[in-house]
């Protein structure tokens, strides 16, 4: 059964989530997909988008994922995460798929995709595989 | 020789790095440390710092500390990294230390290690592996 | 273009390969398919395949799938990888898919699944990233 | 409490290891130290020691110094790892040190250095980060 209650605070509850911009679009049992508007304070030293901003966002939405399909007593945690950055990233938006690769009842593995839209082709700029704990609500410590 | 150059223009000229706050604090050849003051705005949804915050330290700290090793017509850029975030991060501000671990003329290997600091025990919360390319300037594509 | 010789290289020269016992199912540009007949050497402690055996099987052909893709004088040499382990693996063989997500002039991201075949359905039991450095064969250091 | 019964059943009881050669050098609490005589086939197709071969040294010896650290009714399972390769790998001998970043109840974070020991001054050839699982020996599934 699909755990929007926890989707949707990891959205409304996070600081850095709101201050960077992300926007929750479109979720489902082991899967979300977010949203970036670019602006000028996304950006690293030379007009890409930063690595830290794409890391986010891979996170987050990975955590999403992996969200959906706790228990409503149960939250999620990255434990650790991979990325690799496969092209510069220059755009007005990224698009970021995030499916579960295998939920579990300690840990689940995700899949992060980045997309970078731009005029002409959408192109992957960075995909990621987080895994995240799956914690008791109360006895986190 | 240590090309403190680029380094400078790595924190002067990221709109995101001054935007999220964070500051040089010293380097030398090889290495680089920065530190984080910690606000609201760090966080996620339950108080901790965002593993986003984290890795965007760790991946900055990590290409400072390669980018003190290259010609002065060079660049990095980072290829991928991992990052294990090891306890909750809480506290007043976090403080990250970036070694090369293998400097290379194309790519260089760096570790990079974010401790938080805050009343009582300064404590290890998530260390990384970072990889970047090593670019000419003129020739990046 | 296809670049076959190199691929059957990598696959007839390679002492561990050999040793280990991986076959070369099938190729394509940008993609590689190996298998290995699991025997009681494959095993770690508790019975299951060891994490290095899928380590090995997962690095080896995301180096085949990047070997179709280069020049008669380049050769691949692995940057790193990271893979997750997604459940126990116990069965008659190993299936690895290997497929490049971005190929590049100096280094290229692959992508491989190892599944395990055993009396009942094909299960994936680990997934990899990883990244090989695109060299020339004379100037390699 | 130093689990050495676990710890040495890691070693005698896992065929892959026993057949890659490899020894236990060295251990205490959260840490392993281990060494593999480099043989014709450990090698890959251009004379290195393969990738594979130093990522199953990495892993089996955090596994290892992890293991020192549990009860006497649990068990460790890798849950991920990622590995830097540094430099090619050629010489006589590798030697592995594991030391355990951050003990847990339910997972632990370990760190392994590989080095390669030839004539000539001892190199670290890879370094990894490895996520190891504690489970209950009854009720792993």
């Amino acid at each position: 059964m699909l755990n929007a209650d926890e989707l949707r605070r990891i959205f409304d509850a996070a600081p850095f989530i709101r201050d960077l911009g992300l926007q929750l679009v479109e979720y489902g049992e082991g899967r979300c997909e977010t949203r970036l508007a670019l602006a000028e304070r996304h950006l690293q030293q030379d007009g890409l988008v930063h690595a830290g901003v794409q890391a986010t966002i891979a996170d987050h939405t990975a955590g999403s994922a992996a969200a959906t399909l706790i228990g409503i007593d149960q939250m999620v945690l990255t434990v650790e995460f991979k990325i690799n950055f496969l092209r510069g990233a220059q755009g007005h938006s990224l698009h970021c798929k995030a499916a579960v690769l295998k939920p579990g009842s300690r840990l689940s593995v995700v899949e992060s995709e980045v997309y970078c839209e731009k005029p002409g082709p959408v192109k992957l700029v960075s995909k990621a595989l987080v895994s995240l704990a799956i914690v008791d609500k109360r006895t986190r410590s």
